[in-house]
Parts: structure tokens; sequence; C-alpha cells
């Protein structure tokens, strides 16, 4: 292939922005370093000869028209990462679908009528969803789920809002599109394929998820001086709910399904170490394989929340609640990108996937396809999160071969 | 009491600084509504003719000599509160403090031959420790604890020194004061005396204490993507220690002895809804009325936390770790001072504090004097913290003949 070494190059240098002191990098959403990696990606593709617009939320558009008034298939992910993220989460894909679209624009199938649709390679804008919540929030408003003036408003703890980061970065815009079909390809963030030497993973389902938000309320009083009668301890309370999620995880999980529950963010206050705390907020999903296994893991939760808040003599607050069953991805997309993977000589196999990516958002408006490629011993959201240099080859390969077939009308037919 | 409604009017006055909606106070060490309160007090003092000196801390001292070169006696408290304090605590014993040495002035005692020592009633810097760590800041370098220079230099969590804020508010000096003898009076904290309808407590010992620093290591990973078993999470490991601390203080507590255990301050990274915690600072204490009692406690506590780290496949580290044994006040002092309230006709009984306060300090450099008034349901650290306008102006008597007592040389003999 001859955009692979180039591929590996980009990539490498791509990394470079924002990269921290253990190999990963830091680019949150909208900040300085996520602008830079934006205007980085914008050169590469206007190299190409693609078109960059912005949407009204930061949505970064690579355009390549292979058929003038023809629509759009979009190929993607996202640039911006966790605080100190991995430097293949989200932009190996990016770069992954610049790269395949430019490979398509390089066999020529523009003059020749096997093209039907014209390529956008698109950045999906904060995915990540740490420095702005909710994650997912650019293909969020791209599909209709949230308000883009809702997520202008929104935000940082710094009280900096989405549209002021994205003008200070430039990055913003009143560009639409419509798509016909989306595809993504993404690191697995997982062990399945690593731990079986797949090379290509063909996600089939995401996994049924419930997603919490709790307010925890006792009352602040001295820890050197309240005896245990006395305290309404919100933090005892809310690390009771902490240990509870484990354990209803570990209970519920056997042969046949698996139950995962996690807690990663606590805002404690007034978080002081004679204060026994008055307030604390956590959010908490629980995440299953299976449907009815969740349901019945999540009533257990709840009961086992109130009896932490309880015992900590506190008032339980449910706040937001985002709910998700196992969605399916198109069977013919799974079928057209195994396919394609037989025909390189690629091993592959169906995969579900527990994380949320972009592609969870576009696949509930347009057929998507969603690729993984392997991830080293499943970390992620880590600086030591790896994905070896022949694997990322691969499935730019791999996307390279879908997204010609997909171009050529055999995954949707252009109008 | 000819002073007593003046005393009113005087602390009402004062608990308007830094003033918070919910009928508390905010005058964390050396920020500008403590700086104000500082030179609030300074003014009310001055109007009775004293003197105002700070030293290379801050320690704020308001100086009435009665009986030129001889040695002080010092009285005292601290002005600084937490975020959400109440507005009695340290306030009331500082503002007692300087109500008791004007009525010594006013006594005339300083030309009887009664009086054999001057009067420092003190200020001392940063009790509280919520912005400036550790607590007791002030009076553990006037007792050679702490070394001046590195109390200086600590930080706030702004990066703001301690030397750069009180240069800030211009309430840092270079007196030095020797002193020969200390009584502080202060609100209990505690239910003790409310519980009993009891005016005054006079405090026989502090609890027996340690305090941990914990660092938990784990490893960041996505929460979407990370089945249980590859998960080493921080904040579960965490949440873990805070509740085995729970259950070893309910363990550990029967009706002879009581074992107090507390968690109010964590720190969680990178603390994203999305990732399992890679690291958790937090600070755990435990405390006891009995030194055996607390040794047993405190093994049982390291095993569970040990248990909990297991677990959540973490790794502890401890930091700092401070021990206090059970530290009895001086006999004399507390036979003093019930003599003193039985002459007055005041109740009172013997009581300790769990609660550590400036006195803690003084008391292992100087005799000293501790007392207490009532508060109402033991609230404190909190907006709510009441003591009754009748408490404190019995504290305000006691403490006017407690100090008449202490300064005609009853308790320490002049030199």
């Amino acid at each position: 292939m001859a955009q692979t070494p180039e591929f590996l190059h980009d990539f490498r240098s791509m990394s470079t922005i924002g990269a921290t002191a253990g190999g990963g990098v830091d680019r949150q959403a909208a900040t300085v370093a996520d602008g830079q990696t934006r205007n980085w990606f914008r050169g590469l593709v206007e190299g190409y000869g693609f078109d960059v617009r912005y949407d009204q939320v930061g949505n970064q558009f690579a355009l390549l028209e292979l058929v003038p008034g023809a629509p759009y298939i979009a190929v993607g992910s996202h640039l911006d990462s966790q605080p100190l993220g991995g430097r293949f989460d989200g932009a190996y894909g990016v770069l992954a679908g610049a790269h395949a679209a430019k490979a398509l624009a390089a066999l020529g199938i523009d003059g020749t009528g096997e093209a039907k649709f014209n390529i956008a390679v698109v950045n999906w804008f904060n995915e990540e969803g740490c420095r702005f919540k909710p994650s997912m929030m650019g293909s969020s408003v791209f599909t209709g789920k949230l308000a883009a003036e809702q997520v202008l408003e929104t935000t940082d703890p710094k009280g900096v809002t989405v549209r002021e980061a994205l003008e200070a970065i430039g990055t913003i815009g009143d560009f639409t599109l419509d798509v016909a079909a989306y595809v993504e390809i993404h690191i697995e963030q997982g062990r399945s394929l690593d731990d079986t030497g797949v090379q290509i993973g063909v996600v089939e389902s995401t996994w049924a998820a419930n997603k919490y938000e709790y307010r925890v309320i006792g009352d602040q009083s001295h820890t050197g001086a309240t005896v245990i009668a006395d305290r309404k301890d919100a933090l005892l309370g809310a690390a009771g709910m902490i240990v509870a999620a484990r354990d209803v995880a570990d209970q519920f999980t056997d042969a046949d399904e698996m139950v995962v529950t996690s807690c990663g963010e606590i805002k404690v206050f007034p978080n002081s170490p004679v204060v026994v705390a008055s307030d604390v907020e956590l959010l908490i999903d629980i995440r299953s394989t299976s449907v009815d296994r969740l349901a019945e893991a999540d009533a257990e939760l709840i009961r086992r929340f109130e009896e932490a808040a309880k015992r900590a003599d506190v008032v339980l607050e449910r706040g937001k609640e985002h709910i998700w069953g196992a969605n399916e991805y198109d069977k013919r997309g799974q079928e057209l990108a195994a396919a394609a993977a037989d025909s390189l000589g690629l091993s592959h196999s169906q995969v579900r996937t527990l994380a949320g990516h972009d592609s969870t958002n576009l696949k509930d408006m347009v057929p998507t396809i969603m690729l993984f490629v392997p991830s080293v011993d499943g970390i992620t959201h880590n600086e030591k999160e790896l994905t070896k240099d022949e694997d990322m080859l691969a499935g730019v390969e791999l996307l390279t071969e879908v997204l010609r077939r997909v171009a050529a009308g055999k995954f949707v037919a252009a109008a």
C-alpha cells in the first residue's frame, strides 16, 4: 500500500500535539491543544485537496467531491482526548478516514462511474465529554439528540462556554451537511481482539447501559467534634454507593452475561479534612451484554443505594439519567465489512462495544458501519494505550476497501 | 455585668464580616474577609487602649500592660473560619478574651499589687487549616512545632503562599512574645453540655487521635470499555476505605469508650465520568476516648484498608501521619476554673475535647486552661452552629474571673 508509511508518519506527527510526558496526549475539547490538532488536520487534508468546513458546534468536515452534486458518505471519529488520554482513541479513526478518502481519490474512481457518493471525513466535536459534558456532544447535535443552543451555552468548570471556547480556537462555523451513511473505525478499548489475535472487529451492537447522576445530601459538621450518631455524612453515603455498585457487578456477572458498573467522578463539598461532607455529586453507570440482566442488576443497585444512604443518614436525589438498550448496528453493514475484510485476507470477528462512540449516535440516523482494531491489553483512556503499527495499517487498508464499496452504492443506494 | 450588652453588640457586629446567606461566616485564613475581621478586631481593642502587634506568621497580639515589665498571660482563640462555618467557632473565644481583659483593666487592679502579669489577647493564625494546611498553623509555629519558614512557603490550591496572603492583608510583622500561661474559651462543638444543661465545660484532656494521609494508586482506563477484571480502580479502593473506617468506629464503640473515624476530603484523578480513576488522595482520622481502644481499633482499620485495596487491585501509600495521645490539661488549672465557676454560681463539668484547638498546642509549652460553653445540638463547622446569648455571657463572666485569678499569680507564679 503506497499510503501506509505516510499514514504512520502522519500519525506520529499528529501525536506530538498535546503530547504528555507519559506517551499520551492531553487534547481536551476546544482547548488550545485541540485547536492545534484541528488546524494541523485541516492543513493535512487541504494538502490532499479537500475543503474544510465547521458546523455550528464545531464539528469539522473535510469534503472530497468525487461526483458533483451527489450525496455524502461520512467517515470519521474524534480528535479530542481525555486529560491524560492515549494517542489512538478517536484520533486514529479520523486520520484513517482521511487516508482512506485520499486513497479513494487516488484510485481515479471519480471519472469512471464507480463512485456514486462524495466523502466527508468528520472530526466530531467533544466525544470525550471531560471538559464539557455530556460526551459525544458534536455527534449528538448533528443527529438532533441535543439542541445546538443548549450545547453552545454549556460551561466548563471555569465557566467558559462551548461557544467561547470554539470561537477562541476559531473552529466554529455555519456549515450544514446531510449524510447518507456513516463509517467509523476506532481502537477496540477492550481486549477481545488482542486476546484472540484477530485483526478486525466488526461491531454488532452496543451494550445496554443506564447512567445516573446522583446528589447525596448530608449535613456539614466538624469531624473533630461530631459523634457518629449525629453525622449525616454525604461522603460516606457516596462511598457506600460506589462499593455497592461493584458488589452488584460481581453478583450479576456469570459465564453467560456480564455486568459492569463504574464511578469515575465525584464532587465533594466542602471537601475539607476537618468537615463531614454536606454534599456529594457522583455519576454511576451500569452496563450489561443483556437487557434483561441489566434490568435485574439495576433494581438491586437502586436498592443497595438506599441502604448506603440509610447507613450514612443522608438523602439521595437522582438527577439526569440516560438509558440505552442494546442497539444493533446495521446487519448489511456488518456483512459488507466482513466481505471486505475477507477480500483483503484480514481475520475478523463480531464484537460488541461497551463504550459509546460517535457511531452510537449516527447509527440511529443513518445506516452505519463500525470497525475496531486491537488495543494491546485493552488499555485505554491511559497514556499507555497502544495499537500496533501493523494493526493500524490493516485497519486503514480495510477502511479504504469498505469506503470504496460504500461510495460505490453497495451499502446504501444513491438517491 | 456592665460589659455584657456590649459583648453581644460587638459579637453581632463581628459576625457581619464574611457573613454567609445561611447565617454563618466564610473567613478562611488570610482571605480578604479574614483580613477585615482582623482589622475590625484591631480597631476594637485599640479603642480599649491595647497595643496590637503581629508576629512572623500573622498571629495577632492585643497587649494590655497592667504591670510594666511583668511577664504575659495569653488568652485567645482564632478568628478564621471554615468555608461555610459558624460564627461562634474561634471568634467567640477571641472576643471573650478581649472583653475579659478589658474588664480586668476596668477593675483598676494595675495599681493595687493584685496583678502580677500583663495580658495578651491572641488571635492565632489559621486554626482551621482549610485554605492552608495543616490546621492550628499559627499556634504550631508559636510553640515551636512547625518552622515559620516552612509555614510561610505553604501554598493554597491556587499557589498563593501564606507569606503572600498575609502581606496582601497587611497582618504580618516581627513581634515576639514569651507567655507564662494560656487560657482559652471555645464553644464545645459537641453536645455533652447541651444535653445535660450544664453551663461550663472544664476540659480535662484531648481524645487520642491518629490522622493519616493516604494515596491510592490504581491505573487509568475507560469506564465504558474496561471489564471489571482488568480494572485497578483507585476510587473504588478509596470508597472501600471510607466505608471500612465507619465499620471500625461502629465495631469499637461501646458503653465505656467511643471511637470516631472521619474522612472529609478526597482528591480524585482524573475525576472524569468515563475514566476509571488512577489516583486518589484522602485524609482519614481515627479518635478515641481511650488510648488502648484507639490502638486496637487502629490495627483493625489498617487491616481493613488493605482488604479494600486488594479488592480494587490498587496499591496504598501512607504519607504523613500524626499521632496524638490523650493529653491531659493541667490539673491545677482545672481546679482553678472549677473554683471560679463555683464562685459565680455557674454549673460546670469536666469534658474531653474530640476536636483540636490552639490550646492543644499551647498546653505542651505552658500551663493551660481550656473552657467550653454549650453548642446547641452540638452542631459545628456549619452555618447553623449556635451558642445562646446567655451561655456566651456566662462564658465571658467566667473567663474574666479565671483571667483575674491567673493574672494575680494563682495559676503560675510571676518570675
